[in-house]
């Protein structure tokens, strides 16, 4: 049988530390050359939806061994760029039925190859992006950090607030977002649900003024971390380029990516000719970028293949963006295990996803 | 509504002639910078199943504005190479529940994103690879080609002998196979099926020799055509690197390819020192395969952007393999319409594969 999940069968199924527990040894896994990441493909072309929009077909994929599992991740995206103000933003338009988005998991068998499960990516996606940021705490911040200073209020700030205290033993949250009542609903919310203090700061700058880890965790298309706000001994985490102002990177020791081959825009696949607003504004154009692709990646950090934090005093960051598609298997095959045992999901015959002849 | 679509149902459903019919403006697309071919990722690992076997997930995909489909193609195979005698081969082990296979081709809508359909490879894969050789003999071959050699009597032989059936008035073809059982079934069966005559030969040269057009659709890992049998006016075709010896290139007047970019291993991705038997035998490593990269693609032929045949005695070839995503894409579309016309396949609810968040 092939299992059918949804976001829904996530939530108090897997939590953050399944999730941390799972991506670890797969992020050894890739470091010792056992688990194998990358393909991420971007084919873009145009869409009937909107001659301004573009139809953004992308993969990802990854498969590790040690799982016995490998999985394909796909979006399939009408991507809009509306204005607001002076300002353009990058929309996804829910034009799915029932103003739905598409982004699908499926996940594989390596010893038979079978389809075991399909799921949509977005609970998974969430906890995901901030396990790894979890991750990069647990290997590179200072071993009694225990404040935090979030930048940002939505879906990914509250997982990673989360995946923080999954690794550190985290006393007290300063969190700043725009709009005061977003961050006081966010503040009051994490407070009663993890039992910490959660303090809504008035400025950026106080949320992470004298934390022991600063994550930005927004959907900004502008710079909200400056290298002037940067403490000795912090750790940094960032799920988005751009949030940092990239002279942050100046005030950095240790810096971890997540893929050096993952970083630009090669992935992308066009019709010559075809516009795409937003290409061409990637880190790689900025100065220091050669820098950034020299540097160890969190696997190799994990896997303890590269250097390590030696002073309390150093500065700490990891770039959590452009992830890779086995971050998705290992979450993926956590979430699928712990969903048969719970019984979740639709069953359909495996053979409805098969074949009894190869091409 | 999804539909889940099985092998059988392409039966009686979708004809050599619809997929021509569907292939040729997606060929023209691709060469006008309208659609996206491309995105071929291979990733390989080990399998729990046998050390010596390889866990392989391949994935190609494409984008075609004008039908409003993109797809994604994804096999998971395990890949095993048992040797016989002193011969290695290449086989998938079919270990899926029911000693099944893993080929699904996902086809989502580029005005909405949503997933219309849900199918496994094969049948389509035997279409689209045909449908192909027909779309160049169709542009390739002389217009007064009557006559068909073929080398293979298997599922792919089949399809071409209809799809050289579909675009030239064909009268005979002579077929052959090493079994010679194999190839009296064949000339027999195919007699009937297509109302021509189909005559087993009792070597490949007999096949051959005075054929207008040449098709070697086999599995063979050696070579099975060779220059000396090649005649003036010939339109060849192969789907199968190996088939033809590189030599034949020699005797060709003009060639078409499916994409220069998709030939080599490039697209392979594996741990590094993880060792795959039979990487390196691609017709990449020969001599004159600089030569074959500058040859025109099949899509620039379709498009008139190619120097098309200009007298009845010029070798033409097209050597049909590598081929790209946007294939099943557009051979997809055609037979997901023919299915939701005939009330084909499961009806599952879209919301199964969709989401309310966008991560």
């Amino acid at each position: 049988m092939t299992l059918i999940l949804g976001n829904e069968d996530v939530d108090g199924l897997l939590t953050m530390r399944d999730v941390i527990a799972a991506l670890e040894p797969a992020y050894r896994n890739i470091a010792e050359g056992r688990a194998v990441a990358g393909g991420r493909v971007d084919l873009v072309g145009e869409t009937s939806y909107d001659s301004g929009a573009r139809y953004w077909l992308k993969m990802a994929s990854g498969v590790v061994p040690d799982l016995e599992v490998g999985t394909v991740r796909i979006n399939s995206d009408i991507v809009t760029w509306p204005r607001h103000g002076n300002k353009t933003r990058r929309v996804k338009a829910p034009l799915a039925p029932g103003n739905r988005w598409v982004g699908l998991v499926l996940l594989f068998s390596s010893a038979t190859g079978e389809p075991l499960a399909i799921f949509p990516d977005g609970a998974i996606q969430r906890l995901r992006v901030a396990g790894s940021t979890g991750l990069s705490i647990k290997h590179m911040a200072r071993e009694n950090a225990e404040t935090l200073g979030l930048l940002g209020t939505g879906w990914q700030a509250g997982a990673h607030l989360e995946a923080a205290s999954a690794v550190r033993p985290i006393k007290r949250a300063n969190v700043f977002s725009p709009n005061a009542e977003h961050r006081a609903r966010f503040a009051h919310e994490m407070s009663e649900k993890h039992g910490l203090e959660v303090i809504a700061a008035d400025t950026p700058e106080e949320a992470v003024r004298g934390a022991d880890i600063v994550i930005t965790a927004t959907n900004s298309m502008d710079n909200i971390f400056f290298p002037e706000w940067v403490e000795a001994g912090q750790h940094l985490a960032t799920i988005r380029d751009g949030e940092f102002a990239t002279t942050v990177l100046e005030r950095v020791d240790l810096l971890a990516i997540h893929d050096p081959g993952n970083m630009g825009d090669d992935h992308i696949i066009a019709p010559p000719g075809l516009t795409i607003p937003d290409l061409g504004k990637e880190i790689a154009e900025v100065e220091g970028f050669d820098q950034v692709l020299k540097a160890p990646t969190l696997a190799q950090v994990v896997a303890g293949r590269a250097p390590a934090r030696e002073r309390d005093d150093q500065v700490t960051c990891f770039l959590n963006y452009h992830g890779l598609g086995f971050q998705f298997t290992a979450t993926g095959a956590a979430f699928y295990a712990k969903a048969l045992e719970a019984g979740r999901g639709h069953e359909l015959p495996t053979d409805w996803f098969t074949e009894d002849v190869h091409p």
